[in-house]
């Protein structure tokens, strides 16, 4: 199974790329086709001294999205729009939106979009034959970079296909111990995309570091 | 230190008492005083069963916010402003709303009032000096009556008052193995409320019981 990740030299993507490069072949996607690249050799060779054979390849975030069955939006809210302005061919594409709507004021907070969630946003802007997903959403950059640690936290899955939620769920699952959960429809996101804001406030109110939930 | 408990009578509101009252003296309020005093009357000989003493007192809702220090708005969303509005008295008082404006559609979904949250409403009813907190929202009802289990979970606690937030956070510590989490000002609360939604979808779609959260 091909995996593309568009943003994939970000944070966030990075550290997905890193995670998932050992189980499924990972297209890693950038607007600078020569920054991908260059994440993906840093990526082979950090796997490759943990003893770790991987499959990176990096190219533009086009070709990330025509070279994969599924496709993970490893973009921050703000960026979303203009990035999916710019892309085409998501059509029966399994695509998969870890997007937070949120902003910084004197706590972190949800903002979302008129359409109530970044994936309900998605969804719009994609077409009607896009396999939409949320996952992914509560699970901080530092965590998937660390790979020396296991990850050990519950993961809200939503979406509307149920074949395509339980492809993500076995994706999920398929990292360190990460444990997905179905958390329901497309529209069930708008729950999820608001835990991260309060994880950052418990993270800072209570002088912790990237926090994460366990579902009990 | 007194905690009066509005709607003590009512599924969560029992639980609440039957945790607190061997650590407090809870003072269970509800439209009718002769079921508060019942509900206590079992509260204790319950406890007494399991060599608990207790201080459990039944009175109205009225009576219950006069004679605590601490208030616990034990009220499902629907019935929070009617209540509220028969009420007076909660100058200076702590006031604690455990409240998740909610509604179960297909799935359930968090539908905030106009303010933003059921605390931020609570606070918009109340008088300026009540000091208003949220915690205690993601606790299912059966966890709190099910007093031979531990409540190993977290509770995250919104507000504006750092004193009362302080003395909430040393209740929820109290009670169990609760983990009381500062998340931030009350305007905050949305976060938190979101969650029990999502907690009750979580265990729609994975067919589980009562699914509380940690944070870690």
């Amino acid at each position: 199974m091909k995996i593309g990740i568009v943003g994939g030299t970000g944070d966030i993507g990075e550290g997905i790329a890193l995670r998932l490069s050992p189980v499924f072949d990972v297209i890693v996607g950038s607007r600078e086709k020569d920054k991908a690249q260059a994440t993906c050799r840093l990526g082979t060779e950090t796997l490759k001294n943990r003893g770790k054979a991987c499959s990176l390849t990096g190219v533009s975030n086009q070709e990330a999205v025509d070279g994969a069955d599924i496709i993970i939006l490893a973009i921050p809210f703000k960026h979303l729009a203009g990035t999916l302005e710019g892309l085409h061919g998501f059509e029966n594409k399994i695509v998969i939106s870890p997007v937070n709507p949120m902003e910084k004021r004197d706590y972190f907070t949800f903002v979302p979009p008129l359409e109530g969630s970044a994936a309900l946003m998605v969804k719009r802007m994609l077409p009607p034959t896009a396999r939409i997903c949320s996952a992914f959403n509560t699970i901080a950059a530092n965590k998937w970079k660390a790979l020396d640690e296991e990850l050990s936290y519950s993961v809200p899955v939503c979406g509307d296909d149920d074949a395509a939620k339980r492809e993500v769920m076995g994706i999920v699952n398929s990292v360190s111990k990460l444990q997905a959960f179905n958390a329901g429809p497309l529209a069930a996101s708008c729950m999820v995309e608001a835990l991260t804001p309060l994880l950052l406030n418990i993270a800072r109110y209570n002088k912790m570091k990237d926090v994460g939930i366990q579902f009990l």
